[in-house]
């Protein structure tokens, strides 16, 4: 690893990085931003995604050698003072660690299903619009072993850059597809053996009596409006108990319970006493 | 109740709202500001708190009217136009609704778990320093019947402005009590018969596995260092099982799946078919 050092601003070599901000807005071409060290970290292991550069401040170098010496070796490691980096980015990026990431092209929704274990779990979201909600979403999914997460086209982008920084990574871990037709996903998902589970305040089960052997798909909806009534009307509903005047629950709070009821994690070696 | 129209953003009656963002980080002399229509609700509907007054944008004002009345007849409703409401919190208030409230005297923790019933549930938060953690844990504990939440001296302050968006009102609804010595708060809660048990990474029982009966104070650390090690040693630990390489959750989902698993909720009327 060569790290080459940017002295100007407007550099030609980090223009994928100017402005972040204002980018997010806009899109990207085909690229997304990856920031901080455990997030580059995820990124550069799981390699389902490419990387195209990374930009780094120079005080944080040495600490990022290990992650750095794993990547490709054709991938530039640009490396900047304060002063530039703020100005290339366009305020101050205190974590010092950037990467422009590549999307490629994601699976189709039923391809990826095909790719997953007999017993997998997947997280189904629906209209899921809020960035730290689906960055939340993916990291319970990591944690505890879901195989995918399928959104559909008004659910948020996971490789929006506050997804990704939410999720600590876990959008480069867990494979993702995006689906335009939940009825024909539900037809995918039946063919596939799959157990549907739509989670939903006035839902049929208790999901703590709720049992799933073989494939899981776990629907999650807005917070706001829930799961359109096609969906609910289709397959079996769960609710989480809650108290009577309180009973508001973040969809992300929901995920993790509802993923951690259902989770696909190897088992554990035994513990030494 | 007789709305008061501000047309002056200097008007001293409203001086409480001046500049609310910077104010946030400088504190309130004994005050707390709480935003927001569901906020304002659980805020006057709870009655744990005082409201020393109201101000929303004159649009709102008709949407808020079965709040508003049910306020005590002395707290002014103050009302401007949309220049005038900005102008006075320093930036855009889209949301228009706005409530100074008083933070009066706190219980101290003994006392407060002096009042709970025999069976509660009471979360005990060390460390926790991020005000969205703070917001979504009283949430969730609100969701879970939690009686009461306990928090150390380095937790933020679950009445500052985002905890309390976050927590949407629950930190008007659970009871909560500052601690300053953890161990002299597990002497009390020993002698008050609760079972103590602290969630960790490493804990000796998987939380599915736990079972308690009588009451119960769930203590949750900080994402990074987790719990001091004099509070490990002391009691029981529990973990929430992980996928292994991905073992990382936000202590808010812990505390969603945990005080679920725990939850101290009235049973559920029978459902009509």
């Amino acid at each position: 690893m060569n790290p080459i050092r940017i002295e100007d601003p407007q550099d030609e070599r980090v223009a994928a990085y100017v402005d972040i901000r204002e980018r997010d807005l806009v899109g990207r071409q085909g690229r997304f931003v990856a920031e901080g060290k455990v997030v580059l970290e995820a990124l550069a292991a799981t390699g389902r995604f490419g990387i195209e550069s990374v930009l780094v401040l120079e005080n944080r170098l040495a600490g990022l050698q290990p992650i750095l010496e794993r990547l490709p070796p054709h991938v530039p490691v640009y490396v900047a003072g304060r002063d530039v980096l703020d100005r290339i980015a366009g305020f101050h990026m205190h974590r010092g660690i950037l990467a422009i990431g590549k999307r490629g092209e994601l699976p189709a929704a039923a391809d990826l299903l095909g790719t997953l274990s007999a017993n997998a779990l997947v997280a189904v979201l629906v209209g899921i619009s809020n960035h730290d909600n689906v960055g939340s979403i993916f990291r319970n999914a990591a944690a505890f072993g879901a195989g995918a997460v399928l959104l559909d086209r008004t659910s948020c982008d996971p490789l929006y850059r506050k997804a990704i920084r939410v999720s600590v990574g876990a959008v480069f871990k867990v494979p993702f597809a995006i689906f335009d037709d939940a009825a024909a996903l539900a037809d995918t998902l039946d063919a596939g053996g799959f157990t549907q589970l739509a989670l939903s305040p006035r839902g049929e089960l208790d999901i703590r009596d709720a049992v799933c052997e073989g494939p899981l798909a776990l629907y999650l909806g807005t917070e706001g409006e829930g799961l359109p009534e096609a969906i609910l009307s289709r397959i079996r509903t769960a609710r989480i108990a809650m108290e009577p005047g309180f009973d508001s629950l973040n969809v992300a709070a929901a995920s993790a319970i509802a993923l951690h009821r259902f989770a696909r994690i190897a088992p554990e070696k035994p513990r030494l006493p």
